[in-house]
């Protein structure tokens, strides 16, 4: 982002951003032409090229960027309450609830799908959410394994990274059933799993 | 396919399934033209009309036919064994085996891939595979149940549909991490939940 940036630049980017993100979760990367993002943000071609000079390369690391925090934002904030032992169950319930929601063109499918296109960028973003998450899953567990609410012999890094696999998923398997059925039964089968019987805290 | 097929004309349209079915793994749907195809099975337009009088989308549905049997079929004889009381390691190691060969360009990221273009033949391969490899882990699940050889206090279908969304959630993560690093995690996790032990048999 160019230095000096006002505040109503960045408002401007950031309303690209949002568009384009919502083209790319409805019509994939490759459906999503600068020209439909530049109409859907009622933007001129050449504000376009001020924010985003290397055209839809850039803009289309800063959407996975975008998807990146807001996978983990969709999930506080129960997810970073885990560490001090919040409930497990009030975050799987924001998971479903969100995703349910979403449906299948959600931002986890889009980043996912785009790391098809092999671009190095997108790679560092969607490995730098699954450290995040899986650090946060991991830390979650630590607690309640040292206050007695979760089962005190399991490798806590090897079940977060697990549950990590477990959601995304639960999340692929929506878009060809239609239904949560299958991400709430590998959510609920890790607690299971891991002897996590709370109602809530 | 038209009736009175020839064995030859068998093993031609086998021939372009598989050399199409490549093409896709490789480059996905949209990057895979079926003059692409054409001359990688070393057949002419017409042949290839023949065998595919509607084009790309019907050649598109066997390949996702071939993928939907491949899936399964590249879990056996171990997935079947499951049902008879077979070894659950013996089943993982193979799993673990076979996508580690492959890597991210598998059959399973093709057929889900292919879900983005909502083709309702594709849906009902993927929905028909997903019933298939689903109703065998419950099978072997509720034979390790009887047995003693497995947690008798879990839901057999619930945990079954659990992992299958975990085996593709971790074959997922294949594609960012390089890594089967969380298909293994994933698999051993769900092994522990259903206090499953055994070292093979």
């Amino acid at each position: 982002m160019p230095r000096g940036i006002t505040a109503k630049g960045l408002a401007t980017r950031h309303r690209i951003v949002e568009h384009a993100a919502e083209l790319v979760r409805e019509h994939g990367t490759g459906g999503t032409a600068l020209e439909d993002v530049r109409h859907a943000a009622g933007v001129s071609s050449s504000q376009l090229f001020h924010y985003f000079p290397e055209g839809k390369s850039e803009l289309l690391l800063a959407v996975a960027r975008r998807a990146g925090e807001q996978i983990l934002l969709d999930q506080e904030p129960q997810l970073s309450a885990l560490a001090e032992g919040g409930s497990w169950r009030a975050w799987a319930e924001r998971v479903y609830a969100h995703y349910e929601a979403q449906g299948p063109n959600c931002d986890l499918s889009a980043l996912t799908a785009q790391l098809g296109m092999g671009d190095p960028g997108i790679r560092e973003v969607v490995s730098g959410m699954h450290t995040r998450w899986q650090a946060a899953l991991a830390a979650g567990l630590r607690a309640h394994q040292s206050r007695g609410t979760a089962r005190a012999d399991t490798d806590p890094d090897r079940a977060a990274a697990a549950l990590l696999a477990t959601v995304q998923g639960g999340v692929l398997m929506m878009a060809s059933t239609d239904s949560s059925a299958h991400l709430h039964a590998a959510v609920e089968t890790w607690l299971d799993g891991m002897g996590i019987t709370e109602d809530g805290d």
